[in-house]
């Protein structure tokens, strides 16, 4: 076969792979597409039309028919990004939580909605444990004491408090919350949780409402989906159960707490720390948690590891696969 | 019964009790002498003489009939100091290492030696996950970056490193490393140790020689006693083994490891990382480290919970009650 005809021959079948739109934010780079392209048709409207408002013209001449589309990072995919797609049948996410997706308008149509599934849950889950050690221990403050070469001068660094024992509520025990509890158990704590529903198959006891599980709890760790319903649930009466010694850790959204509340608490020592890797108005952490060594302040790093990605890569593209050949997807979202 | 008469009889209860010899640095508070007071008479030469050569004569005019010491901290219990007490017969230890101790020479004269025992086990061991996630997900790093303002500026924070899969060499399997060993499991590593002796209890990979452990370790954590044999076992060599992706944690005692030459490495890029509790000459930390961000540094603080120093009281009282009473002591030390 000649060099043309190849060519040829790769064209026509890149021509007849599954059409899928990719959606993403400038932002947000597309990383994985060599692997993809063997399978789909990728169609980045970013390449074609950098501003949005070409974006959205270039979605409706060209998307239409469109009925694959691959969501990366948080990108939002509002009612009118969707107006724009008529023929869409599947969203496939990249990451954990999926509130960036209108999901109360997916459900309208019909459009199922896929997310990380377990691909970063155990990364998020040690990344709960570091944050929560480093909070009780100080290990970010000490570190920071180690070298700025203050020892010689100040001699020991404060005692910290110890992590086996505590008493630590897992606000949201699906994927990511499970996989804490099963850290947590070697550290010798005692976990309970809470949740949209009590789990038969789980022996910790369950609390229906957080404020229970706060007074209850040393320790509460925050790792659910952000939804209407849990949006703030953070709040001050929360806060004020959980009492002056108690840590708050958020692998979560910024928005499940909410954070003007979380600082005051902070600043005025109601709280006994807090670990924090969201925020609400990412890229800015409140600037008043500066000073504190009682927190712990992480630019949204919980999954970012390569291991991760490719699990990820292995679950975006098993849902397309799945998607494109009807059988049953791997982390499909119920959207109730 | 009037005052006098009380004062009277406390006076002669307190002169009845065994007397405990208190040997400290001035730089070491002895906090717990008020529960130990109403068991035994606690000399302590540093309140009548706080020079060391007053120190010393006050030993010999006052302690040659001294059977216990209690030995605060890393104070050094030279040969001299061993001289001085003819009658000693026991020094009760309040550290986990008690490579401040000449063990050669109490060895020779039958003194028994006491340490902490399993009082601090379980807070090194957390200690050592925390340093280990810090340093492969860069916690403390991204903490600086989180708290200097620069997420707006520079966007996300370099990715790091998943822990589970890892394969962890643990260096010296006693209490803290089987706590070591107990939280690896929970993040899925897989476990290999090395030891003075294989221990045929234990089902992970025994290596005879360090040098092989870190052949096929991702991770040392560096958690044995501190002896004339262990002494710089993390060199050059194990370094080379280890590799320039490995990591290494200490929180055993800074002579453990080849300091100058730890430091080559991590300068040079021929290590991944290193989280580092224990350095060679406290408080001196090497200010080549102070750059790194792939290196965790803290001044020493593994073991300082409030809960460890409970237990530790208990390890310290059981001791003392045990030998003044001829039954078993509660954390001997052998003394090979």
């Amino acid at each position: 076969m000649s060099e043309s005809e190849t060519q040829s021959n790769q064209s026509r079948n890149q021509q007849d792979l599954p059409v899928v739109l990719i959606h993403r934010l400038p932002i947000f780079n597309f990383s994985f597409s060599t692997r993809l392209q063997t399978h789909f048709t990728l169609v980045d409207p970013l390449l074609h039309s950098p501003e949005p408002d070409s974006i959205h013209s270039f979605l409706s001449r060209h998307a239409t028919s469109v009925s694959a589309l691959l969501c990366v990072g948080p990108s939002p995919i509002t009612s009118q990004t969707l107006s724009l797609l008529p023929s869409l049948q599947i969203v496939v996410g990249t990451s954990a939580g999926i509130d960036h997706v209108d999901l109360i308008e997916c459900r309208r149509r019909g459009i199922i909605v896929t997310n990380a599934g377990h691909a970063f849950s155990e990364d998020v889950a040690d990344y709960a444990l570091a944050l929560l050690i480093d909070v009780l221990r100080r290990v970010s403050a000490s570190d920071r004491f180690g070298r700025s070469g203050m020892w010689p001068k100040y001699g020991t660094y404060p005692v910290g408090s110890k992590l086996g024992g505590k008493r630590v509520g897992i606000v949201g025990l699906g994927s990511i919350g499970s996989e804490v509890a099963k850290r947590l158990v070697a550290f010798g704590c005692s976990i309970a949780y809470t949740s949209r529903k009590k789990n038969p198959a789980i022996s910790y006891p369950f609390y229906a409402n957080v404020c229970d599980l706060a007074t209850n709890s040393d320790v509460l760790i925050v790792c659910c989906a952000l939804t209407v319903e849990t949006r703030h649930m953070i709040n001050k009466d929360v806060m004020t159960a959980l009492g002056k010694e108690g840590v708050i850790i958020n692998v979560g959204r910024g928005s499940l707490i909410d954070e003007k509340e979380l600082v005051q608490f902070l600043v005025q020592g109601e709280l006994g720390g807090a670990g924090l890797d969201v925020f609400e108005k990412e890229p800015d952490v409140p600037k008043e948690l500066f000073t504190l060594d009682n927190v712990v302040l992480s630019p949204h790093l919980a999954v970012l590891t390569p291991e991760s990605f490719a699990a990820l890569q292995e679950v975006i593209l098993g849902n397309l696969m799945a998607f494109f050949t009807n059988k049953p997807l791997l982390s499909q979202v119920q959207l109730e």
